[in-house]
């Protein structure tokens, strides 16, 4: 499975096959004149925060949203060399690796040789690592061949995820401006957006040339706003995970003695769990957004679940799956208040040996009373996003212990006359995230890289690439750009309980809206 | 998700497709006369228990191998109604669901009535539960439509999986003269099938009519022997398993900062993680017969894995895959005499809260060495056939936990000068277990669904179906019976250090053959 960076690798039969197709391109980014046209000017959804957004993205907010259209017939295709000068494009993964990533190069290294074939696309090594120290590798032919329409991203590696202090910042620049690039293209979710957002600000205000653009790829679907629709690699987890998940709901049928609690990888929104809900038919699904709406406590979760199983039992059935998002953790008010003061300490330096004494009282209650495994979980350090290790603490644990506790309770009390309770756990994520992207990925990331380069040849920057009406066929795709900072929104954040301040404006996670279709 | 037994379900489109596919027959099983030649009589693989094994099944050991070969050119098929006697089989699940399980089902159903239309075939609802019961679902047409080609046990369930002492056997026996069953399929593993032959024995003794069938199904793949190949699942299992693999090889070599610990469901044998390991290419994989053989310790295993982490940390890869088999524990020689010694003061009647203080000095010391975790998994009761709570037994936790100790140790002493190790652990199995069965399987299963009934029709008792040649193509396969009780051995066992007894025969599960083909 090991592989050095531009070495061409040994491929399986099926690996070899997947090489073979060749995506194609909606008809407005055919030819090699393709037509920008400019519209509005993109407002944030927010207005609120539109005021404190545009202070903090003076070069960079109130752009106007861009169009790229099939040129006018009359127009003659132009004369590549000439009329298209070279350019040089540094690329870089950022974040959780996602299925259909390799594909944005592929399409953005056509794209840029279609122009000229002088111009050169320049791969970050092991993610922003190599960004900050100049590690890089020149996309050729020859290094993509083999990682065309292929999961993961292993073409280039990715490591540390941010760019975001001003060390980082600075780093950034000066390997764009020791390495000349005309723009740098970043492959991520919401944070590395934002990151981007904020590199493309620092950069028109330092007069440094290179342009910086975004790309929506993401397995945790949790990248949608006015302008994007869905990021690249969720339909490839939610298909691979929903699989998965009809193999579960074969066994726990065939073996009927278990339930099994599957926690979905996808951070904290719903969209993953929601999603292979709906192509699996599990018996239960828990989404953080209702959790979180209807101020549900762990006890209230335990109880609907112990319901459902109760009522279940006196079907005859002793079995079931429960879907569990990867972050509901922080959608339950009294955890997401307690890992709050965790992390309030965690920021004023608070050793993890003393962060359980230095807690409030109902806080340190609420902490005792959890199971050992959960409480060394959520004392993890956070995240560079503030956010809990959502990965590492074991919610479906927790709860599968805590029916499990309820369960034995009613039987004795004779409340509950079903067979005795019994739950198997599982994360399911990495077993996806690596997995070989499907068609609709293969097709929106490559087409995505394309659309970068129009970006970056219009001289935009802070523009995220974004592909709709994603639902119609491809020839009816449509391509364009709208600048990061409009996706943005201005958050309350605390540390701790007592002290609340303004966030920085942010690209946030899109929720699962409880009003929209996909949840009824 | 839900089913009640009987009424059809809905089906996905995938499942729909499958239920087309219509599995061959080898030539020998095709038309309505098939003839049975016998050959040698199946002598046990071990001599030296042979003695003890004919003791023990007087009615059932020495018989012949029996062979089902085309008819002879000039003999006309026989009349359908006429020549062949209705006759009514019962069919059960035991064990661990298996991919392909459903079309053993289907090919003995087929077989049935293709040689008489008034033949019935009796299904057993929920496994050997209710055999017990006498809870019964008659096999039709219609009840199968929706089962053909698919994976899990669904169509009947299963629960309890032995049929072992002297009540549960008088209680088949009971339900077999009810129900006036010419024959009873069992389709299982090892234990399933050893529980089989006793069953045979039994009848025999008592003059009942029924035969008993064992058919070789357990995804496992340690059902093998001078007379079976391979056993039913075993080929779905590890493609959807290496599948997985490769997805989490390509995650690792895409994060570059993790080593995935994957423990492979599969009991003790080493199979499902070898066959894996072949498929999928993970960076190690180790093998309790490798482990068993070397007498490696639990100290020697980590060892092994910290020098190979740091071996590959030298050459600047830190991340990388490794394989260990589900029963791992049951391998390592001082964590196997541990367990005996808990084994055997459950046997004595101990309660869980006061084994630890019983335990010998040694075996003491190790327990309290163990991290908390693991301590409570070895502890929990073993399973019917006297082994340990494989599944349960998070070894991969383990020994992860170990290598970070150690690697943390090397580091803070320099003698590692790699990036801090970062274990994550999984089990895989359930995931794979309820999956759709691969062509092989569908096959394989079909096929000696159909063997089983020249068994019956022949009017043999305590046989095992087989089907052999496997390798070639299905033409070339080759049908045929053995006598359960030739594949038997007997194996010395203990119940605590101080006592060992010679055990009863039984169809043990094969391990690795470390001279074996696959293995180099």
């Amino acid at each position: 499975m090991d592989s050095d960076y531009g070495v061409p690798r040994e491929l399986s039969e099926v690996q070899q096959k997947r090489t073979l197709y060749q995506p194609e391109l909606p008809p407005c980014l055919q030819g090699t004149t393709v037509r920008v046209e400019y519209g509005d000017v993109a407002i944030a959804a927010d207005p609120a925060g539109a005021h404190v957004i545009s202070h903090a993205y003076p070069h960079t907010y109130g752009q106007p949203l861009a169009h790229f259209l099939r040129k006018a017939a009359n127009v003659p295709d132009a004369k590549v060399i000439s009329e298209h000068p070279a350019v040089r494009v540094g690329i870089v993964f950022c974040g959780r690796q996602s299925p259909g990533g390799h594909n944005v190069i592929w399409g953005l290294h056509e794209a840029i040789k279609a122009h000229n074939a002088n111009s050169k696309l320049i791969g970050f090594l092991g993610g922003t690592d190599g960004l900050l120290a100049q590690k890089t590798l020149e996309i050729t032919n020859e290094v993509l061949s083999s990682y065309k329409n292929q999961g993961g991203y292993d073409m280039l590696g990715r490591t540390k995820d941010q760019i975001r202090t001003t060390e980082q910042v600075n780093g950034a620049m000066a390997t764009c401006q020791a390495l000349k690039l005309d723009a740098l293209v970043i492959i991520g979710g919401v944070t590395s957006n934002t990151d981007a957002a904020q590199l493309a600000e620092t950069f028109a205000e330092a007069k440094c040339a290179t342009k910086v653009v975004g790309v929506p790829v993401t397995l945790n679907g949790d990248l949608k706003n006015q302008f994007v629709e869905t990021t690249v690699g969720f339909d490839t987890i939610c298909k691979v995970n929903s699989q998965l998940i009809s193999n579960m709901c074969t066994d726990a049928l065939s073996a009927e003695k278990y339930y099994y609690f599957i926690r979905m990888m996808g951070r904290k929104a719903s969209h993953v769990a929601l999603e292979c809900a709906l192509q699996s038919h599990p018996n239960m699904v828990i989404l953080g957004e209702e959790v979180a709406a209807s101020k549900l406590t762990i006890f209230d979760i335990t109880k609907q679940i112990c319901d459902a199983v109760q009522a279940r039992a006196e079907k005859d059935k002793n079995h079931g799956v429960i879907l569990i998002p990867e972050g509901l953790v922080e959608s339950i008010p009294e955890l997401y208040a307690l890992l709050q003061e965790i992390n309030g300490l965690h920021g004023k330096g608070v050793s993890v040996e003393n962060i359980s004494s230095q807690l409030s009282p109902w806080a340190s209650a609420l902490f005792e009373f959890l199971p050992q495994f959960i409480r060394q979980q959520l004392l993890l350090r956070p995240e560079s996003d503030d956010s809990a290790q959502l990965s590492q603490i074991e919610t479906e644990k927790l709860l599968a212990q805590l029916v499990e506790t309820e369960m034995n309770k009613r039987l004795k009390e004779g409340t509950y006359k079903g067979k005795k309770f019994n739950a198997i756990c599982h994360f399911f994520g990495y077993q996806a995230r690596g997995a070989m992207p499907s068609k609709f990925d293969c097709d929106y990331a490559y087409v995505l890289g394309h659309v970068c380069y129009h970006i970056l040849a219009a001289g935009l920057n802070g523009y995220m690439a974004t592909v709709t009406n994603l639902k119609s066929p491809l020839n009816k795709w449509r391509c364009g750009a709208a600048p990061i900072s409009s996706m943005m929104t201005v958050k309350g954040w605390s540390r701790g309980p007592a002290t609340t301040q303004i966030g920085k404006p942010a690209v946030h996670m899109a929720s699962v809206d409880l009003r929209g279709k996909a949840y009824e």
